[in-house]
C-alpha cells in the first residue's frame, strides 16, 4: 500500500482513473504496492505465475518466451510510464500463453496485485478494456519482433539491433556495453553467430569489437 | 444491410448486444451486410486495406503475415460462429500490424463496415472492449503459432499439423486432401523441407503419399 502523495503519479498511468468510482479510486490506492527490483532479477516468471499490473516508475523490463531447451525470444520491452498486463494473464481469459518478464536494468514499480485488478476488472468495464487495450498494443510489439525474427535477414536483424541500442548510449564514446551473449539472447540467436556477424561488420569498419562491447564507428547525426 | 430475419443469428455473435441502445441496435442492423467469398479469394489484403468486423456464418478464414519476397506463414484460421478484428485494425489505434486474409473454403459472412464499426466503437464502451479482447484471443492464438515455428523442431511441427489435420477429416479414406506445396505454406516452411521430410515418415509406416495427398495409416481412436 502506497500513500496518498502517491496519487497523482499514479493517475498518470491509468487513463481509467476519472471512470472509477471514489470507492474504486481509494481500493486501487490501498491495494497498489511500491517495489524495486535490481537489473538481472525476474519479476515474472512464466507459468503459473500471476503477479498483477505492473506501473513501470522508472527503469526496463523485458518480456521473452522460454522454451524447454532455455531458449530465449524477446518480443519487448518496457520502459519508464509504461504499463505491463502480461504479468496478470491469469485474470484475463483471452490470454492464454505466458512469458518471462525480467529487470533489465534497476526498476522501481507500482504493482497493482492480481486479486485487487481482477476484482476493478470485473466491476469496471473501463479497466477490463484497458487491460485488453494494452494486451492489443503488446500484440503489435510482438508481431514487429517476429516479422523481424522470421522475414529479415541476419545481418539486417543485427544492424537494427545494434542501431537501436546505439540511438539509446548516452555516453561519448558510442559503446554498446553488451556481451556477444546478450547480444545474441536479445535477437534470438546463437552467440556464435553474433560473433562471426560482428566481426563481418568489424572488417567493413562498422564497428569495433572490443572486450568492452561493441564500437559504433559511424558518428552520431 | 440485412433484414430483421437475421436478427436472432446476428445476436449470437456479439456478446455486446444487450449493452447497445436500441438505437445502436438498429445502427448495427442497418449497416450490416451478408457476403459470400469464394475459396481461395482474399478478404482482406494487408497494408491499408481495412474491411471491418467479420463474423463467419460458414466457411474457415486463414490469417497470415506475408513478407516482402512471398514467404507466408499462417497465423491463425477462424471458423464458424467466430469474429475476426484484425480485418477492422485501422480502427484500433492499439492495433499497428497488418495481415491477410483469405477464404479457406467457401466462406458466408457478416460484415460491419469499419465506418461503422468505428462508430459504434467510439460511442459505447462494451463494443470498444469486445474488439480490444477479440485482439486479444487472437494475440494468444499468434504466440502458440510462432512457439511452434521457433521452438519446435521441424518434424515435431510437421506431425503436429498432420494430426490436426486427421483429426478434421470426416470421410473414411483417412487422406489429408493437401498438396506438399499447400502443406509448406501453412506450417511455414518450403515444399522440399516437407517433401523430404513426408518421405521419412513414410518409411516410418506412419503416412502413405499419394497424388491424392497424404494418407494417415494409424488408426483413429
Amino acid at each position: 500500500m502506497v500513500d496518498s502523495n502517491y496519487r497523482e503519479e499514479l493517475k498518470q498511468y491509468i487513463p481509467f482513473w476519472d471512470k472509477l468510482s471514489s470507492n474504486e479510486q481509494e481500493f486501487f490506492m490501498n491495494n497498489v504496492l511500491d517495489l524495486k527490483y535490481e537489473s538481472g532479477t525476474t519479476l515474472h516468471g512464466g507459468d503459473d505465475d500471476c503477479l498483477g499490473l505492473i506501473l513501470i516508475r522508472n527503469g526496463t523490463i523485458r518480456t521473452y518466451m522460454l522454451s524447454n531447451e532455455g531458449k530465449e525470444i524477446t518480443l519487448f520491452r518496457l520502459n519508464e510510464g509504461e504499463v505491463c498486463v502480461l504479468s496478470a494473464a491469469c485474470i484475463l481469459d483471452s490470454v492464454t500463453f505466458d512469458v518471462n518478464i525480467d529487470a533489465e536494468t534497476d526498476c522501481e514499480i507500482f504493482l497493482l496485485g492480481s486479486t485487487a485488478f481482477a476484482k476493478l476488472a470485473s466491476s469496471n468495464i473501463y479497466v477490463e478494456n484497458f487491460a485488453h487495450k494494452i494486451a492489443t498494443e503488446r500484440f503489435s510489439d510482438v508481431m514487429w519482433a517476429f516479422e523481424q525474427i522470421l522475414f529479415m535477414s541476419f545481418d539486417k536483424r543485427l544492424a537494427t539491433f545494434l542501431f537501436d541500442e546505439y540511438i539509446k548510449i548516452k555516453d561519448k564514446d558510442n559503446v554498446i556495453k553488451l556481451t556477444h551473449e546478450q547480444v545474441a539472447k536479445y535477437i534470438g540467436s546463437a552467440r556464435e553467430v553474433v560473433t562471426r556477424m560482428l566481426h563481418y561488420f568489424a572488417n567493413e569498419g562498422i564497428v569495433e569489437v572490443s572486450r568492452g562491447g561493441i564500437k559504433i564507428l559511424m558518428s552520431k547525426n
